[in-house]
């Protein structure tokens, strides 16, 4: 059964930088109105960035939201239209200075489906190649090499939390080994 | 090393009944401002619900950022203060009518680092027993049971998106095929 709900009238709190804010008023199946907030996000992509020596290359950041520094997949922002791939390979050049031959998709992320219409596209990337590393000038990171047995060892003892990191990592570990057999 | 960005001044937008909205005004490592725009969340569980068949308890929910109904674990949103596994039980029975005697943690989920506030806990929870099931009033959900081995291949397939969701499959999966060995 489907439970869809009609919009009955939409509000526009704040228009961001990185994300809009809105409050939808929804007729539900029951007849009932019910509010929505919803956030408004562009869409990104993570990438899941593994070298010839079996090491993930992963950057280390501030997060705003958790107010500590947090160690993720390369990733970024789409802009408007953008080809998720081609979005995915500047992230990953431009934050840890290398190109990858190979990009494979590895699924989308609907990071929190009750407020945010956010889509995360994640990919596999190998045969990397070192280019120049040149963030954003507003963007600080480290630079992280850890192996990828390591990281999927992390990831199912419950010391990662960010989605894409997780997703990625254990999607990339699954498949990575599979391809081996 | 660390790039602590410490809060000038912050900028309450919208107090919702399930997020709040705000931008705050950072100083960034080099002595630059910017604004970063902030989803605060109370937090949420997630159920990783297995029966005695290796079956798994899904819920079908329409949701509005995307416009389409999503296939998930159960879900819910903490009470201020409320012990996650306490929250975990309470909906997995709401939603699903069943009630488990074993509950294991598998970890916390980060959904969007980069905006919003929001841990999710995901759980594992076995040794199920049939009780009733009451969603809120608002709540209109079908309950799907699909084989844990079936979703684990959709999951990998890139057929599923929701980040607590494929997350849970696969922890669970992963989890449950070692404990067999």
């Amino acid at each position: 059964m489907d439970f869809f709900e009609k919009t009955i009238s939409s509000e526009k709190i704040y228009n961001g930088k990185v994300i809009n804010f809105r409050v939808d008023t929804v007729k539900l199946p029951n007849g009932d109105t019910a509010k929505r907030e919803l956030v408004e996000h562009p869409g990104g992509v993570g990438i899941v960035a593994v070298d010839d020596g079996g090491c993930l290359l992963l950057v280390e950041q501030f997060r705003k939201p958790y107010d500590k520094m947090i160690l993720e997949i390369p990733a970024g922002k789409m802009e408007r239209g953008e080809n998720p791939e081609i979005c995915g390979r500047r992230e990953l050049e431009e934050e840890t200075g290398y190109a990858a031959q190979r990009f494979e998709f590895l699924g989308e992320c609907y990071p929190s489906v009750g407020y945010t219409d956010e889509i995360i596209r994640i990919f596999l990337a190998t045969d990397l190649k070192k280019t120049e590393q040149h963030p954003d000038e507003d963007e600080f990171l480290n630079v992280v090499r850890i192996p990828l047995e390591d990281m999927y060892r992390r990831v199912m003892n419950n010391e990662i939390a960010d989605a894409k990191t997780v997703i990625g990592v254990l999607k990339a570990y699954i498949k990575l080994n599979q391809d081996k057999k």
